[in-house]
């Protein structure tokens, strides 16, 4: 399914509209015109929840106040869907077909956004109280649940012969991202000086690798690609998406906060262990026994001391924390590129999912 | 497919141990019969999840004790895939292939006892602490959600013909169970005077009904009924769940503390809202007055106070609480019946559902 000519037929109504590969378009582009497509198909599936939860998933996504009045959405950046429709294409097969399947993996994604602010505390979410604050923490479980069923009944009443593996593909990945933040909550219960740099690594794969894996490697699916090439793309987003959540660590101490939205430090000020902090402190340098005082020290608290995380921020740089999680997101995203490569060796072709693992792991900060 | 002389070709790996309908047998052999099928594919199951999930699963299944060490194990009644396996044998199919959906069944009805736990705050099931009492919420929450998936995956490996049909239903069973556990979460929270019967018996449909009827319509979706037999036998499914409800609410008033495992009068200690209550307060007689001033006027301690357990029981009970709910139950029992006649006409063929019904609705107290 390499040859980016065969199986394209009928792909008329999106193939306007859906940026093609090779044409220099930029993330941006990409990311709204999946919106455009995939959006619509959310909208459908969440108005056939229930009515009381219903209110809870438009609130999470942004479409309605809590109080149900509608509002102006900010649903995120929409990164898988544009994984799964631009995976498709990639293979040479119609995106059309796959919005449904697209729809069914941002759903998943965002049910586990809801169980995750709930077991975390997290109070804020894409600028607003997250769900639990505002209708507590059952119904925010309850919409998680329905949310979930929700994206597995997509794909059930989906007549493309995909489906089925599709559904199976996704389940299992749920179940990975079940497993990757039990391991979050386990790590962040033990001292710094007890976590392993391979266990967060495995974590962060379970929390944020396994799902972009599984929105490409279900593109894959839905453009009929066989097992090779399937699993090829599935290492391609996992090791993307590794390479994100390195960056994103470093954006999560150095980045500037106004453009991160969060105060200076803030991980560092309730200590979370971080890659570049975990790396840091396996480094076996001064720094290194300076920084496990430094956290192992107090535990944080939600407020940020500019001082102390201005301190911390050093020690892990010290310690080689930093410079470590730069190479070693680059390390990932060669690996990713080797497995597209795999999959679809056409640059031309590989264009628009190359575009879109630069964009999330290429932000600047 | 009432003609049950019709698709009973490769069944005798299963017919000879999965009690025939007509031959008398008791709930009870039809109970252990499932059991020894459905629990090796259950178990199966539940080996292929994460392993730091897994357990938690064992745990709340009564295969493992918190400590990880073997259980003899008391996972349930398994009432639910008893209903999936006899109504494929009801509508002349092989419930063989249909072990399958009957473990997704289970998985999703302890998905939902899980979650509900936590929402409930509720520490003992099945005379054993709560699982999140032992692992903690988010453990709790990560295991049902990765039951969840786990209950979708089997359908979506399933290479039955029946088998998206069942997972769009079960996908969409889930959703009215969340959406029943909302409203009786939110109908907790009024005063007794702001719940009506009706609000009550939408709730108990959603919450006990919905899947009970999805178990049993599964069942015919696998011995390839057509839609109006499917329809049936989920009212007949819905029916009976309410009258085992209405009987289940007599039994946590007016049960026997040595049968129930409960303190005697646990529901009224709690001012639990349950449907004989609820009747009675909507009687308009004068023990409806004294039951609305005995109900509303302190919140319910946790320790139950027998001499006002008794007072309150004594009011329902004048009310005509006791007597409507069973009369209800019988009316939903009749009704289930009819459903029941309308897909399988031939007595012989649905006397097991018919011995499973009256083994959920006639259990003494």
């Amino acid at each position: 399914m390499t040859d980016t000519t065969t199986d394209t037929a009928g792909t008329v109504d999106v193939r306007g509209r859906i940026p093609e590969q090779g044409d220099g378009c930029e993330a941006a582009d990409i990311l709204a015109a999946v919106r455009t497509h995939v959006d619509p198909e959310l909208r459908r599936a969440i108005d056939t929840l229930p009515g009381s939860l219903r209110g809870v998933a438009l609130y999470h996504f942004g479409w309605e106040h809590a109080d149900g009045t509608p509002a102006r959405g900010n649903a995120g950046k929409a990164i898988r869907p544009a994984l799964v429709l631009t995976a498709v294409r990639a293979l040479g097969g119609d995106p059309a077909p796959a919005v449904r399947a697209a729809a069914a993996v941002e759903l998943v994604h965002n049910f586990t956004l809801l169980h995750d602010d709930v077991m975390d505390r997290d109070t804020t979410r894409r600028h607003r109280p997250t769900a639990w604050t505002v209708f507590g923490d059952a119904d925010a479980i309850l919409a998680g649940d329905a949310m979930q069923a929700l994206a597995q009944r997509l794909l059930a009443e989906d007549p493309h012969p995909g489906a089925p593996a599709a559904a199976a593909r996704l389940a299992t990945c749920v179940m990975e991202l079940c497993a990757g933040q039990h391991a979050d909550c386990a790590l962040e219960r033990r001292s710094p000086d007890e976590v392993t740099l391979d266990e967060c690594l495995a974590m962060a794969e379970a929390k944020t690798g396994a799902l972009l894996g599984c929105a490409c490697a279900l593109g894959a699916v839905y453009a009929g690609a066989g097992p090779e090439e399937v699993e090829a793309l599935d290492g391609f987003g996992r090791e993307a998406g590794l390479a994100f959540q390195l960056i994103d660590d470093v954006i999560g101490i150095w980045g500037d906060p106004g453009r991160t939205g969060k105060p200076a430090g803030a991980d560092l000020a309730v200590r979370k262990k971080s890659l570049p902090v975990v790396a840091a402190l396996a480094s076996g340098t001064p720094a290194a026994a300076e920084l496990a005082e430094l956290y192992g020290g107090r535990p944080g608290g939600t407020e940020a001391d500019p001082g102390d995380a201005a301190r911390v921020a050093r020690a892990v740089e010290s310690a080689g924390g930093r410079d470590w999680a730069q190479v070693h997101a680059a390390d990932r995203m060669s690996r990713a590129m080797g497995q597209l490569a795999r999959a679809v060796p056409d640059p031309a072709a590989a264009d628009g999912l190359l575009t879109l693992a630069e964009f999330v792991t290429r932000r600047t900060y």
